[in-house]
């Protein structure tokens, strides 16, 4: 990966022109067809033209190519050799490379030698007998392929919350579905979804199971058989049209997938949700999703123009595909946040790009975290926010100082030239110090023009210029941080995140609190071996996010994770009393039930309530999250 | 009002700090109180520091100040005199100035000589009974201030629709409510609310009474007794908080109002649909209002941080203050466009800006609709709209030049030398060519770098600088094109526009159809007197707004209203099937229910009958809009 200055991937357009005029040539059109009669007439008619099937990076098998017990790919993970830490496979910057600073840091925070090698973990061998009844069995498989094997199933069951993962690796799933189905597009579904209706089962639309809320994970005493509606196979781009800037893209596509196949073609959706890699569009639709670079591209309600939904009543759509419009209560903010509740995201319309000519990272180091966050709050003040702007605390900078490679990057901040000038010229504590990341997009102007005016700023705050070099380290980090939790769990370490949005009067008052809170929990607990640490991710005119990581040593914890939660618990409530939300884009799921009702009112609550009445009386889609009873098998009695 | 580069009312600032310091204080405190306990402590404890007591333009008596008959200021219309036609009082740039050209135009146009003076319209004297029993006359007036007074209820009877102003005219309203009620805060509403469940009347939330959907028309055949329930002694500013740049206000207060309090502290809330002289905060956020400067501020659901509503199931809000959260479906866009149905928006917290150092209009003349269009579509793919930035077709032009003063603006354009430049050097056609209308804010470095780039632009696409007063005509003529119905109505001429969005690559082929339309449907008519002419006003990624101006000369028609509804609805539906949309910010209201469903799908539909039953299962709130039916009492049949 190159630094500082990257010029856009222009040069690959040229050799990936695709034929699609039939979308510019409506521009000059007279004849009447509606929308709908549109997306028909690509699809049936210009579908060599228009429609381009995708290869997932990711296969069917998922098992062959991701790990079954934890994030990410099986070739990406955290080892020991010869004393040494090192991180594998060659997916990302520190991959291959060893990382000398890890075991210190992981010593003096944890009190844990990572000397042996942990034990390898086998993926289950028996699993329960799938309930799926042979007629539905047979009905299902007439419709699209249908899978009742163990493994497949057992892949399926779950998200990436700590509970999820702690159930996987003690191989102890409460509930795992009776059958996964994978349709391949919107008829397929509203077919399933018919079935489903006429035999009462249960559906939950799976995307790219990064769900980090449990709300994809199988409800436990579901007693109805349950099917896992696997989106991956509606992975299509149905059309793409460069001079609109849109494309119509099926829901199961996988975020990697979607944003090289549109940098092949010279553009880009720019939504970057850390979990990118593995996570689908109709996930984050369903999810509400944010993304790293939403200052240029927008969160995923700023870049959807149109979404199709199926759900026991019908399909639920706008007829026009207009960029805004009048039209009483917006529907589209249902299915936006409906977590799965409500039916399956099939195709969603969403908005493009032409890649940014320049690419520009960079970094920035301040004394303290207050002064990073009046930095912070001032640039959104003047709306200056480039893509990317996020800053972490100490405990945070010192964590990536721990992932620092020999010789290589991210020690660079405390090496050399720039440490003397940090630390020393400039009288910076290393212990009190924060970093700001910047990620800049534009013309080779726009860029000089932005950095100018943020390092202007900095100054004003008491911060100075990091470097490029640190910036994109401290951005692309964010890829292998997910990674860790399994070197932590590995060793005896319980570790999630967590995050909220609150406004920016309260976000430094929340910060301070929620690590009290934490620290007070793990005292009254007599944990003396955690991590805490936040950062701000995201702002705002009317505040930020920010984003929590904790973990802790587990020695001497029966159930550990239920400790983790109780922690976790006592510092959402810290949070939501400190003005803070219950999530700014990781949703409610199962998890953050508790605080839903009083989130959105009681007359909010009743608004879901009724909603699932009208478009899934029979509670086909019975995730249980938000609102809904995972253990009712119909919410009519809850009206 | 100065032209060109207009310095910002900084200086205002200096005179009117406010003691809000209770605001930024919370920045650092440490005290755990949630967002609706900030509220309460501002609106008890600190009422003096911050509750800003609004004195609105408007008064309880609108008669006194407004035409009762029509639209705006009755001091402000076309008048006849020795044979001259002008625009009377002093508010507008027109106001007092004679203007010689629009006579002739007029009877070019319509056949129509404007000589003789049209005879004087006057306020009824009488007026039906008001129904409201005794018992709960008496249960109100312990609320809020309460009137039965016949001009009272009349002039709250209706919006204004073409309907609504040719029934006042005629004194022919078929029902208007049976007492007006003025509540002064949320608990009043709450109240208020209470006792209608409890007596079952029906509640119409009354703000500018400026709906030109028909959504605020009193409903004709409604059985029960109707209270209007008039906002405007809501219209409190709580608090401002300039640190934040947010502001919660009482969704009663008028846009003028409002934003002429948040000048004099150097602030602005940005929002300005052509009606905000008028039309107040809680009817924007009910019909999912648009601003003329939308491209700085955003549309109403981009101002929007916080909305409070009362329905009878109870008061509809989020718990905290944040600039974005993931917690389920999106409630508050509900809200937003709940077009009176479902409750009453009672406060409002909105994003306000500094006031721009820099405003400077600007205009671009191009030869022809299609030149401009492609100039708007580059600009808008570019992402380089300044705050207001619209396209006024030919007609549109030519209708604009005939409101040209003696000696004075608009004509400008094609006198002296950029007249011989445009029309001469440049060839343009004068009844070819069409003008772009500008509004650049920000720094003056911002300002002259936005014009740099738009000139630029323009001249690809064939356009001409038109210069810096034409824009500001262009732009400040809006609020005087509405006061023209009066005057058309006064000779016999019906007129109206409707407005819709689409795409970017159908917009075109909509403008040419609709139009096509309007004519076929006069001709079939033997209609020879009309004008059809459209501007594009608001542009975005995905696609524009598109607002039309239709009238004819109705001589010889028994029933002009019903004709011009006619035609407006055959435009409607070819406007639709041109991929158009029902309502780009006027809403669905009474007018166009017919195409509600099919916009929305039929689960849409049933969603919106859901939420009606969940939250108003009486149906107090039966104002009859979008899928509802106006003439039943309760909806529970229709599930």
């Amino acid at each position: 990966m190159s630094t500082g200055m990257i010029t856009g991937a222009k040069n690959m357009l040229e050799n990936t022109e695709l034929n699609n005029n039939s979308n510019n040539a409506t521009m000059q059109s007279d004849q009447t067809i509606t929308f709908s009669d549109k997306i028909k007439k690509r699809e049936v008619n210009e579908k060599n033209e228009t429609l381009i099937k995708v290869k997932s990076v990711i296969p069917r098998q998922r098992q062959e190519l991701l790990k079954w017990y934890g994030w990410g790919y099986k070739d990406s993970t955290f080892k020991l050799s010869d004393g040494k830490t090192f991180f594998t496979g060659d997916r990302y910057p520190i991959s291959g490379k060893s990382l000398p600073h890890a075991r210190q840091w992981v010593k003096e925070m944890f009190d844990i030698d990572l000397t042996e090698e942990p034990k390898q973990l086998q993926l289950p061998t028996s699993f329960p007998s799938s309930r799926l009844p042979n007629n539905i069995k047979e009905e299902l498989e007439k419709i699209s392929l249908l899978s009742t094997e163990g493994v497949d199933r057992l892949i399926r069951a779950h998200g990436q919350t700590l509970h999820d993962v702690y159930n996987l690796r003690k191989n102890s799933f409460p509930r795992i579905p009776d059958a996964v189905i994978w349709p391949t597009c919107h008829e397929e579904v509203e077919e399933i979804v018919r079935c489903a209706s006429k035999h009462n089962f249960v559906i939950i639309p799976f995307g790219g199971g990064t769900s980090v809320s449990g709300a994809v994970t199988c409800p436990a005493k579901e007693e109805r058989p349950i099917v896992v509606l696997d989106t991956s196979e509606m992975n299509s781009i149905l059309w793409v049209d460069k001079d609109q800037l849109l494309a119509n893209v099926q829901a199961g596509i996988v975020g990697q997938d979607l944003e090289r196949e549109m940098r092949l073609r010279g553009f880009t959706v720019g939504h970057e949700p850390d979990s990118y890699e593995f996570s689908t569009l109709g996930g984050w639709v369903a999810t509400r999703a944010s993304g790293m670079k939403k200052n240029t591209y927008g969160n995923i309600e700023d870049l959807v123009v149109h979404t199709r939904a199926v759900t026991p009543l019908g399909v639920i759509e706008k007829s026009c595909r207009v960029p805004r419009l009048s039209c009483g209560p917006e529907w589209e903010h249902i299915v936006l946040g409906s977590e799965g509740c409500l039916g399956v995201v099939t195709e969603v319309t969403l908005k493009i790009r032409p890649l940014p000519p320049v690419v520009r990272y960079g970094s920035l180091v301040f004394p303290d975290w207050e002064s990073g966050f009046y930095f912070e709050r001032e640039v959104a003040k003047q709306r200056l926010q480039p893509s990317s702007i996020r800053l972490m605390d100490n405990e945070q900078f010192r964590f990536g100082h721990a992932l620092k490679m020999e010789q290589s990057w991210g020690g660079v901040l405390l090496d050399g030239l720039k440490r003397f000038y940090i630390t020393k010229i400039k009288g910076f504590d290393p212990l009190k110090l924060c970093v700001v990341t910047l990620l800049m997009e534009g013309t080779a102007e726009q860029v000089a023009d932005s950095e100018k005016k943020l390092n202007s700023i900095a100054s004003q705050h008491g911060g100075v210029p990091g470097g490029a070099k640190n910036g994109e380290i401290g951005y692309t980090l964010t890829f292998v941080i997910a990674y860790i939790r399994d070197l932590a769990l590995d060793y005896g370490v319980v570790a999630e995140s967590f995050e909220t949005s609150v406004s920016w009067e309260r976000a430094l008052a929340l910060c301070r609190r929620t690590k009290r809170t934490v620290r007070e929990q793990c005292a009254r607990r007599h944990i003396t071996h955690y991590h805490i640490s936040c950062r701000l991710t995201q702002t705002y005119d009317a505040g930020c996010c920010i984003y929590f990581y904790f973990g802790f040593k587990t020695v001497g914890f029966e159930d550990p994770v239920h400790v983790y939660e109780e922690i976790e618990q006592a510092a959402r409530d810290e949070i939501i009393a400190s003005g803070g939300s219950i999530s700014h884009h990781h949703g409610v799921g199962k998890l953050r039930k508790k605080w839903y009702t009083n989130t959105v009112s009681e007359p909010g609550r009743r608004l879901l309530l009724a909603a699932k009445e009208a478009l899934d009386p029979d509670n086909i889609f019975a995730l249980g999250n938000m609102a809904f009873d995972q253990y009712s098998p119909a919410v009519k009695s809850k009206l």
